[in-house]
């Protein structure tokens, strides 16, 4: 199972293609949220909570997903997300974010080190935080997959999809 | 080259899911409209038209998908989508559709005597066009590929790659 963090004004596109391409692949995807609502995107597009934060036990998860759109600035300050990140990351299961999501990411802590892109705004964070920045459409290190922006979501659906397959 | 027939309040997962799904697997696959303006989606994702329906040469054209939302309604009243889907299907090429995207594969007179789905919606105006309405994820047709809601998408994503890889 693959945990894909929503809060409010998400990414519409950056939460629903992942999900559903991991789907199509065969791995379970919910979408994780602090608690039971629905959220809408930056966009409007709905997004209900089907497994609450204390429904998810870490342990049991394959990977994680922090897309981008708002939602990474509320999440980033929940100190139960970056646990779960922290945990995911520290025993190598896929960690995957695109755009404004690695703002998550930075707040866990886990960056130093590590190569990996996002929305050119967030640039500087990303650095600030130890890691090098690639502009491309997708960076894979490790357990570690990011991309820039929507229209990078095809490559970055593969990318997650194949690093699934080398780690079953 | 798929054509992907964009309107106004088209269903914003049903265009960009199997639009990225299909770049994914290789195939360009443009928003086509009838003009070159901005669609907003129907919970509000702007489309930017990538293609005007004037030029695209349907000959050209490994297929054409039909997406449901509101803008069906609209699209199927314009002689030249009509056209466009009726020269596609006629030489066997990909007509991929969900949900009410159907209504417009009704206006161009196409499915006497096909299997289908859509949503449940409009299932009688599909059995009243001559067509055998199913109850599934997705039903393949010879060349007609089919679904009924958004959260069918990772089965019509792969459905409408898998048809493209077979049909080379």
């Amino acid at each position: 199972m693959i945990a894909i963090l929503i809060g409010p004004e998400y990414e519409d596109l950056e939460v629903w293609y992942p999900k559903y391409r991991l789907e199509a692949a065969g791995y379970p995807a919910p979408l994780v949220g602090v608690s039971g609502q629905t959220f809408k995107g930056k966009h409007g597009y709905p997004a209900p909570v089907e497994l609450s934060l204390d429904q998810v036990n870490p342990a049991e998860l394959a990977g994680v997903l922090a897309p981008g759109g708002w939602a990474p600035d509320k999440l980033r300050r929940d100190p139960a997300i970056l646990n779960l990140i922290r945990e995911v990351d520290g025993r190598g299961g896929l960690v995957g974010t695109i755009c404004h999501g690695p703002w998550i990411l930075i707040s866990a802590g886990i960056l130093r080190g590590r190569r990996l892109t996002s929305t050119v705004g967030i640039r500087d964070d990303v650095m600030n935080a130890g890691a090098t920045w690639v502009d491309a459409p997708v960076v894979t290190d490790g357990n570690l997959v990011s991309s820039r922006v929507p229209k990078d979501l095809p490559a970055f659906g593969e990318a997650l999809v194949d690093w699934l397959g080398r780690h079953r």
